[in-house]
C-alpha cells in the first residue's frame, strides 16, 4: 500500500471508503478477542504444572538451614530463596528480601512506606513533603502510575526511546528540584516500548546527584529474563550505583509471575545492605513472615539460576510465534503506509504501537467495535493522559497465534482507518 | 504452700532461701526451654500435611466460575474462597475479601490505608490530623501495639477483664475526643488473657457513638474456632453494628495462620459492603490479586466451615494437654501462696499470669537465667510499659507437654521468688 503521508485528499478519500469497506466485514465477523494485559498463555501455565507436584504430604518441609518452613519466621525469606533469587537479580543473599507473591504489591509497598516511614538517609517521611514528584519514562506501565496517582505523587513525563530515559532532562530534574524523589524504571525489554536500557543510560542513571538525599530509583526488573527472540544484557544498576558512590539509590524489584504461576509465585527485592536492614526494621511491623511454603516449593522446583533459565527458554519459545504474529502483520500492513511506527522488541510482554498524533484513542474505539479489546489509549501515560494521543500497548501473550492473527487484522485495518481520517480531517 | 501474703518477714526470709535453693537446681539443669510465642506446635502443624496433596500438576486449577486461578484477577479472591471464608465469619461473600498469606499484614495495610488515603466516611486521611489515637485493651497483643507505635498512632490503654474491655472507659474516650480513630480488639480468647468478650461488650462496642465519623474497630477475631476446652459464642460484631446503625464501624480480621500453616495459609477481610467496595478501590493500586492457587488448596481441602471446624477438634486436642500442664502447674504451685493470679482460658494460645505489683521482669529475668524463655514483660502493653509490671505472657502451644511441665516447674519457682523478694523489699 502507498504510504498516506504522501497522498493528496482524493486519494486519502477513496482509500478511506476501502478501508472502512474492509473494517465492516470485521465487524460483521463479531469477534471476541482481547490484546490489553501482559498475561501469560495457558500454556505457558502448563510449564510450571510440575511446580505443584515438589511439595506434598511426605515432604521434608525443612529448608537447608534447619528452619520448619510450615511455621512462622525469617521474616526476609528463607536462606535458599534469598540466594536463587539474588543469583537471579545478580546480587548477594544478603542484599535481598523475599516477599510475598506480588512485587507490584512491594513496589505500592515501599512507596507507602516512603510516604509514611521515610527512607535511609530522609530526615522525614516524603509525606511530610509538601510536594513529593516522580519521574515517570513514557509509554510506561499504567500500574505504577496508579501507585504515584493514588498516594498524590506528582508524576512527570520523561521521553523514553528504545535506548532509555531521555538522560539529560532526568540529570537536570533530579539535580534542580530536591521534591522530586525518585523514578520509575524498567530497564529491560520496557513495559510497553520493548527496548532496553543502554549502558550509558543505566552508568548515567547510577551516577545522579539529586537534590533530594533519599532520592530512590525504583528498578522494575520484570522482565529480566523474559528474552523472546535475544537475551539483551542490562548493566547491574546496584554495582553501578556502588561504583559512582550512590549505593543506597536504588531498588530492585521482580519476582515469578511470568516464571511460574502470575499472582501465585514469590516476589522478591534487591538493595543495599544498609537499606535492607532500614527496611526489615520497617516490615518488622507488618510481617511475621511471608510464605515459606511457596518459596520452597519454588527453590526446590528451579535448583538454581539455571533452572530459571531453562524454564525461561520454554516460555520464549511459546512467545515467540506470538509476537512473530505481531510484528510481520504491522510488517506487512503497516509499514509501508506511514500509520505508525513500533520497537521491534526482543523480549518482554509487549509490543506499543506509535500512532500518527490524535489517532491512539481512534484506533483503541475502531477495535472495540469490531470485537478486539486493546488497552485503553493513555494507560501508557501518568493520569491516562497522552499528550500526543499516539500510544497503544499491544499485549500478545494471551491469545494464540491464530487469534493474534486475527486481532492484528482488525488492529492493522483500524489503525490505517484511523490515520487516513486524520490526514483528511 | 502457705499464702506469701499473710507471712511475716522471717517467714519470707525462709521461703526465699528455700526457694533459692530450689531455683538453683534449676539453673544447674541447663535447660532450654520457649514459650515465648503463640507458634503452633509440629504435631499441629502435622494435621495440615494433606494441603500439600490438594493440588498437583494433573489438577484442574481452575475455580467454580471457570476462572484460572494460575493466571492474574479476581483482587477479593475466588468466589468459593469469599464464600468459605464469609461462612467461618458468619458474613456474606460480598462482605469478604481473601488477601495474602497473613492477617497481621492486612491489619497493618488497613491502618496504613487509612493513614495516607482515609477510610471511607472521613473527610480526610487520618496522616492529615495532627494527632491519631487508638484504643488498646491490656493486656493486649503487641504486634498490635508494634503497627500504631511504627505509625505514629498514639495508644491510649483500655483496661482488659475476662469480659472485655472497660465499656465505660471506652464509651467516654470516644465520645469526648474526635483524635480516637479506632480500638483494637482480640474478642475470643483474647490475646493474651485468654477471656472472651460478654454480649453486653459487643453490644456496647457495637453501638459506640463516636466524635469521629472515621472510627474503626479492628476486630482481630484471630482465635474464632480456636477452642481448647470449650467453644465459647461471640455475638457477632457486624451483625450487632448494622443493628446499631454502625455497618461501617467494624473491620474484620482472620487467617488460617493456626488452621494450617503459620503465615503460609489464607487471610480474610470483612466489613460492610460499602467498605468493601471502598478498600477494593484502594487496593486496586497495590495489587492484581493475592495467590489464588493457595485459595483453591484451601477451599479443596476444607469444602465448607464444617471441615474447619473438623481440623480445629484435631488442634483442640493437640493443645489442651499442653494447656493442662500449664495451668495444672500454676494451680499447684501458685494458687494457695497468692504470688499472682490467671484467666482459665477456654481457648487460644496463651494464658496470661498477673504478677504481684513489680514481679513481672522480675519473673521474666529469673526464667531466662534458668533456660527458659519467655515473652518479655512489658509486650502486653503499649510502648513495652506495662504499668505495674506484673502481667506475663505464657504461650503454651510449641513445647511438648513434657517440655512444658518443666518449663512450669522453673516458671513457679521463679514466680514465687519473685514475689517473695517482693514482699521482703
Amino acid at each position: 500500500m502507498k504510504n498516506f503521508l504522501s497522498m493528496n485528499q482524493s486519494e486519502l478519500a477513496e482509500a478511506k471508503e476501502e478501508l472502512q469497506r474492509k473494517f465492516q466485514k470485521f465487524k460483521d465477523c463479531e469477534l471476541s478477542l482481547n490484546m490489553a494485559r501482559g498475561k501469560p498463555g495457558a500454556d505457558q501455565l502448563e510449564l510450571s504444572l510440575p511446580l505443584l507436584d515438589v511439595l506434598n504430604s511426605r515432604s521434608d518441609c525443612h529448608d537447608a538451614s534447619g528452619l520448619d518452613c510450615r511455621n512462622y519466621g525469617e521474616l526476609l525469606g528463607i536462606p535458599e530463596a534469598r540466594k536463587l533469587f539474588a543469583d537471579y537479580m545478580g546480587i548477594t543473599p544478603e542484599e535481598t528480601i523475599v516477599v510475598g507473591s506480588a512485587s507490584l504489591t512491594f513496589m505500592y509497598d515501599c512507596m507507602a512506606r516512603a510516604m509514611l516511614l521515610g527512607v535511609l538517609g530522609g530526615d522525614k517521611p516524603w509525606g511530610k513533603h509538601e510536594k513529593v514528584k516522580f519521574l515517570c519514562p513514557v509509554p510506561g506501565y499504567d500500574r505504577h502510575f496508579t501507585i504515584c496517582e493514588t498516594l498524590g505523587i506528582e508524576m512527570i513525563n520523561i521521553p523514553l526511546t528504545e535506548l532509555g530515559p531521555d538522560m539529560d532532562l532526568v540529570e537536570k530534574l533530579v539535580a534542580e528540584d530536591e521534591t522530586v524523589k525518585g523514578i520509575w524504571c524498567v530497564p529491560k525489554y520496557t513495559n510497553p516500548l520493548g527496548g532496553s536500557y543502554s549502558d550509558e543510560a543505566v552508568r548515567r542513571l547510577a551516577a545522579l546527584k539529586p537534590a533530594a538525599r533519599d532520592f530512590r530509583i525504583f528498578w522494575d526488573n520484570a522482565y529480566a529474563l523474559h528474552y523472546v527472540y535475544e537475551d539483551t544484557p542490562v548493566l547491574n544498576i546496584l554495582k553501578e550505583c556502588k561504583k559512582a558512590g550512590n549505593p543506597d539509590m536504588v531498588y530492585l524489584f521482580g519476582s515469578t509471575s511470568k516464571i511460574t504461576f502470575p499472582g501465585a509465585g514469590v516476589a522478591f527485592f534487591g538493595a543495599s545492605r544498609d537499606n535492607v536492614d532500614f527496611i526489615a526494621r520497617q516490615l518488622n511491623a507488618q510481617s511475621i513472615s511471608w510464605d515459606k511454603i511457596n518459596m520452597l516449593r519454588h527453590v526446590r522446583f528451579f535448583r538454581d539460576a539455571a533452572g530459571i533459565r531453562a524454564q525461561m527458554d520454554k516460555h520464549a519459545a511459546i512467545l515467540r510465534p506470538k509476537f512473530d504474529a505481531v510484528l510481520s502483520a504491522l510488517e506487512r500492513e503497516i509499514a509501508s503506509t506511514g500509520a505508525g511506527s513500533w520497537v521491534k522488541p526482543k523480549g518482554g510482554y509487549f509490543v506499543t504501537y506509535m500512532a500518527l498524533p490524535g489517532c491512539a484513542k481512534r484506533i483503541v474505539q475502531l477495535c472495540k467495535e469490531a470485537g478486539v479489546v486493546l488497552t485503553d489509549a493513555g494507560a501508557t501515560h501518568p493520569y491516562h493522559q497522552d499528550p500526543e494521543d499516539s500510544y497503544i500497548r499491544l499485549a500478545p501473550s494471551f491469545p494464540s497465534p491464530a487469534e493474534l492473527a486475527q486481532a492484528m487484522e482488525v488492529f492493522c485495518a483500524a489503525a490505517k482507518l484511523a490515520a487516513v481520517e486524520k490526514l483528511l480531517a
